[in-house]
């Protein structure tokens, strides 16, 4: 067992490496700061190790060796989309719980002398990444745990932005603004009502990013409803046909999280389908039938999904450069001996966006949810305010476009080779 | 009065552009050729006036001066989607029906000394200009009318595609291509199966583009649901088991024309739109009660509605290029002295991909529908065969982005000045 401190000897430990929970657009990018970073010191770590499915892979002991990619296929990590070793949710409740899995985490990682976890995800994998720093220490096992952010839903606490959320931003208004310039040139004969549908079950963040489509007043979307305003339907409907009447059409952007003041969400009030199922998900198409009920209004509507959060092709630059900089931040990190932080985003300026590389204890992170401000909310609870702008118009900035051939980007496809395992099998409950 | 031959006239005749049916990524490029090549041509060409939501704009009078638009405007057409005139589904039906319409287009066209009408649109708008070009004659007005094709449906006859086509095409590629990797790094533990539902409504020209964001045997799309294919629920379900056994998920592109073998939709969102179309919206819902009924699996799905054909962010290089083509080759075609045809595009080359402008009689395009040919779907009817590839690659190749501004793309807006009216009111019936 080696320590930090024992940096010079001769055979440095490997490095684990895992993606956790829902993938993003730019969580590649991280896994390639980490590798690109770790394979620029040698001497100070080893092998970078990737869970296959993330955390799963270190219970299974599925160990990728990242050392069998070469250099071009880890830069190529940059600009693909989508977790490259598999991610998965699933999570490690408290070491009374869960202490069986700690320990197994534990020897896995003493039997291939792993020094070093890098845990890339939300508020959940900040806490698993605390409570394996503190169970290592107590086993003579210490490690050194570093967490690297990663959210669409932007709910991380101490960093300006998590990366992941840029991307979906930028996604989400450019959509909203190509679908609104749609509805507008036709809605004299066709539709009117125009309702995207967007992620975010408990934070507006993503449906309030795509106010950035806005230029001028008039501009769509023209309501966006958040899951932190309770849903009335009286006042929303009354409020597209206001819309309606003034602009000639209305663009709706909808979280998957919108809700009525006793916690219904809208989502659900859609009843069954033809086949007596209840409808899962697809809060646009209840907005939709509710327009239509009320107005008579021809509609259309979108649902992003999966689409939103995996749409690398429009990634926000800001966000991809922030997503890389956590990666290769957490190796350094950890190479100078710091332990249990996750790197943060620390934002120096709004206009020009600056922006530099801080840190927060794992302590501080783990299980906290960041809400959006209440001031970021318009008064009428359907757009955002200028501050709200002011925070999101410099994550979605810039371009960083995938290669591309034949027409299609060109994503890497890892080959994902397994370390021979050298435990017992061990069963995941 | 005035006709071609007497081209050298001190004041050349003003000319008369409408775009029509459904808008798409590219068609504002078709307007840039139009207007471009137009002012190139001052002696042959006067002013090209634009019809404020299509066909409409003449009916009513409403005739937008794009002599007001400056260079930079007119040049940013060519990267704006949408309709930037407006556009509206009106259709002109035969002129024992609408003769009061085509007459009333033709006085219009006479107060404002149009010579040239171009036609931006599908079919029903070929179908139009054609019986434009004829009515024109029998009433001592001959204006020279040539169509511009567009639609996102691919299903116009005698050209090898139709611009805007190229551009939905790569949006459904890439956007498959995207979530696909999602879903196959989350599928041990979460989503198994995931469903984009696609515009194409008689046609799977759209649905079978997904298909190009295969690379490998096993990507995705694994299944494709066309309308040329009856849907046959169990066959289905069956297949989705297989291939979530076999790959470990299943991604499914559904056109929205999917249907049983005795005609029902798979989903129908009831209503009829003005050319007593059915209105469809939301198959990819149903199709994941059923798997989720049938197998239990976890399923997400998406509908991209108006962000594919809108899409111009993600625009093909091809299209792009076609698109502007055919506006500038129906001014000089209109200038050659030309008349009652439309541009079209002929391949002269599947690998590298060669192709030039022709030219078809609207006599022959009027109301004639393609469809995607049997030999372009695979044998099992859940994909497309070699033939079908060698078809559709070419048309998504090439990247063709906008300019971009604080993170959005640049897209202009017109003044869109109407020009005075001449004539008393109209009431469009």
């Amino acid at each position: 067992m080696a320590s930090r401190s024992k940096a010079a000897a001769a055979k440095p430990q490997n490095a684990f490496y895992a993606q956790s929970g829902g993938v993003t657009a730019v969580i590649n990018a991280s896994a390639c700061g980490v590798i690109e970073t770790a394979r620029k010191y040698p001497k100070k770590i080893g092998k970078v190790y990737a869970g296959r499915n993330g955390i799963l892979g270190a219970l299974s002991e599925e160990l990728i060796d990242t050392s069998k990619e070469s250099a071009a296929t880890i830069a190529g990590l940059r600009s693909t989309p989508s977790g490259a070793f598999g991610s998965c949710r699933y999570k490690l409740r408290s070491l009374e719980e869960n202490r069986r899995e700690y320990e197994r985490l534990i020897e896995v990682f003493r039997a291939h002398d792993i020094g070093y976890f890098f845990y890339n995800g939300g508020g959940d994998s900040q806490d698993t990444a605390h409570k394996v720093s503190q169970i290592g220490k107590r086993m003579g096992y210490p490690i050194t745990c570093i967490g690297i952010p990663k959210t669409v839903d932007n709910d991380l606490p101490y960093t300006d932005t998590c990366p992941g959320f840029g991307s979906v931003a930028k996604y989400v208004a450019v959509a909203t603004k190509e679908a609104a310039l749609d509805v507008a040139s036709m809605c004299e004969t066709s539709t009117k009502v125009f309702i995207l549908e967007v992620m975010g079950r408990h934070a507006g963040w993503i449906a309030a990013a795509s106010c950035l489509a806005q230029e001028e007043p008039g501009d769509a979307p023209h309501i966006v409803l958040l899951p932190e305003v309770n849903f009335d339907e009286k006042k929303f409907l009354a409020r597209v046909k206001t819309v309606v009447e003034k602009c000639g059409y209305c663009v709706i952007v909808v979280s998957e999280g919108a809700h009525y003041a006793d916690g219904r969400f809208v989502a659900d009030a859609g009843g069954k389908d033809a086949f007596g199922h209840t409808q899962l998900g697809g809060v646009a198409p209840v907005i939709a039938n509710m327009v239509k009920a009320k107005h008579g209004y021809k509609y259309h509507w979108a649902v992003a999904d999966y689409l939103q959060r995996a749409g690398r092709h429009i990634a926000s630059g800001t966000d991809v450069k922030q997503a890389y900089a956590v990666g290769e931040a957490a190796v350094k990190f950890a190479i100078a001996g710091k332990n249990a932080i996750m790197p943060t985003i620390v934002r120096t300026s709004d206009a020009p966006y600056r922006w530099k590389i801080g840190e927060v204890a794992l302590s501080k992170v783990a299980n906290v949810e960041k809400p959006m401000p209440k001031k970021y909310i318009s008064k009428d609870g359907y757009g955002i305010t200028p501050a709200g702008r002011r925070y999101l118009a410099p994550l979605i900035q810039g371009e960083d476009y995938p290669a591309y051939k034949a027409g299609m980007p060109k994503y890497v496809r890892l080959k994902n080779i397994l370390v021979g395992k050298k435990l017992p099998e061990f069963e995941i409950l």
